[in-house]
């Protein structure tokens, strides 16, 4: 068997990427419980084959989604760990803030976690869209755990330091806020959330205390 | 108008308790999307009526459900901070563990969120079940966040500690690796995460480190 020659992109990941495009279009008009996955297909301009075949239901499709909008957060890393971490998990918080509710006009009055905890119930639901959610975050998490690792190394993290229970810490208490208490997470509260959990390092906060 | 006296506790305390016994037994059996609310009233001997008036929906008995998980865990205070949140998350994290997959034989390799994860999409869906389920941690979370107050004023904790954003950072690794990494939340892992979190106080580690 042959494999034929291919020029540029392949065929099939032009098409993936209109198929994801369009369905965060929808996801933002309307929010997730009000669109069909045909309609994605149908504004992505495939074959609804094309797009069941890459993605079997409208909640694969949500965590082909959410991986694509966690890659487009960068991890820095320059030398400043508490910088860098203020800086990665606030493009964090930003992009769950976003998701709390697309397509809803609340009057910021609707605190609900919309389209990530649509994302935790299918997880919990279904096995395979578990592994899936579950090895998306493996993936994308590997990057800011590397991060700490380096900084341990290099001595700006005390040596004791678990990167995975460091980690755990910043992003559950964003991830916390978001699904259970629904309390803010604005940047204010990432720099008090990363001042406190690198208090122990002994570097100066960067913000100023009241 | 006379209110009629009562002695002992009042019958609409009875059924309730009846009620949440019941749905607590069918959701250990089945896990929560396999049984009907009406098989609830069933159960607990109580008419449909009676149920509905006081939980309109599955998701909102639900609510009731967790609450009353939750106020069977206790809330130590010995004086010793370490111990204390060690005893008490790991309540939690047994808790949030036995809730993972109610009712699903699964050889210990289903890791998803089950309940949590339902309570976690139905906040999101319906604006009242949300305000029920932030009601409820913010009922809930009064007594750790006390209990951390009490520690920062006695000097076991710095004094530039805020008891919220700590309190985020350890229920929300629990919850960040039950519901997104499906990490496993044992009591290993619980000492671990109050040593580090605790770590900048200067005390010793309870555990062990190798």
């Amino acid at each position: 068997m042959t494999t034929p020659a291919r020029r540029g992109r392949p065929r099939s990941e032009e098409a993936d990427e209109r198929i994801l495009r369009a369905a965060h279009e929808l996801l933002v008009e309307r929010g997730y419980d009000k669109f069909a996955i045909d309609e994605v297909a149908t504004r992505a301009a495939v074959a609804k084959t094309t797009l069941y075949r890459r993605w079997p239901t409208k909640d694969h499709l949500l965590v082909a989604l959410v991986a694509k909008i966690q890659d487009e957060v960068s991890v820095p890393d320059t030398g400043d760990i508490r910088r860098d971490l203020s800086v990665y998990l606030t493009a964090v918080a930003t992009g769950l803030d976003r998701m709390r509710h697309p397509g809803r006009d609340t009057g910021g009055t609707d605190r609900s976690a919309g389209v990530v905890a649509e994302l935790v119930a299918a997880a919990a639901r279904h096995p395979d869209v578990g592994d899936a959610v579950r090895g998306m975050f493996a993936r994308r998490n590997a990057l800011p755990l590397a991060l700490l690792d380096r900084a341990r190394e290099r001595g700006a993290l005390p040596d004791d330091t678990s990167s995975e229970v460091l980690f755990d810490q910043l992003a559950g208490a964003l991830y916390y806020r978001l699904l259970i208490t629904g309390a803010p997470i604005g940047a204010d509260y990432v720099e008090e959330l990363v001042d406190q959990a690198l208090a122990r390092t002994g570097t100066t906060p960067r913000s100023e205390r009241t």
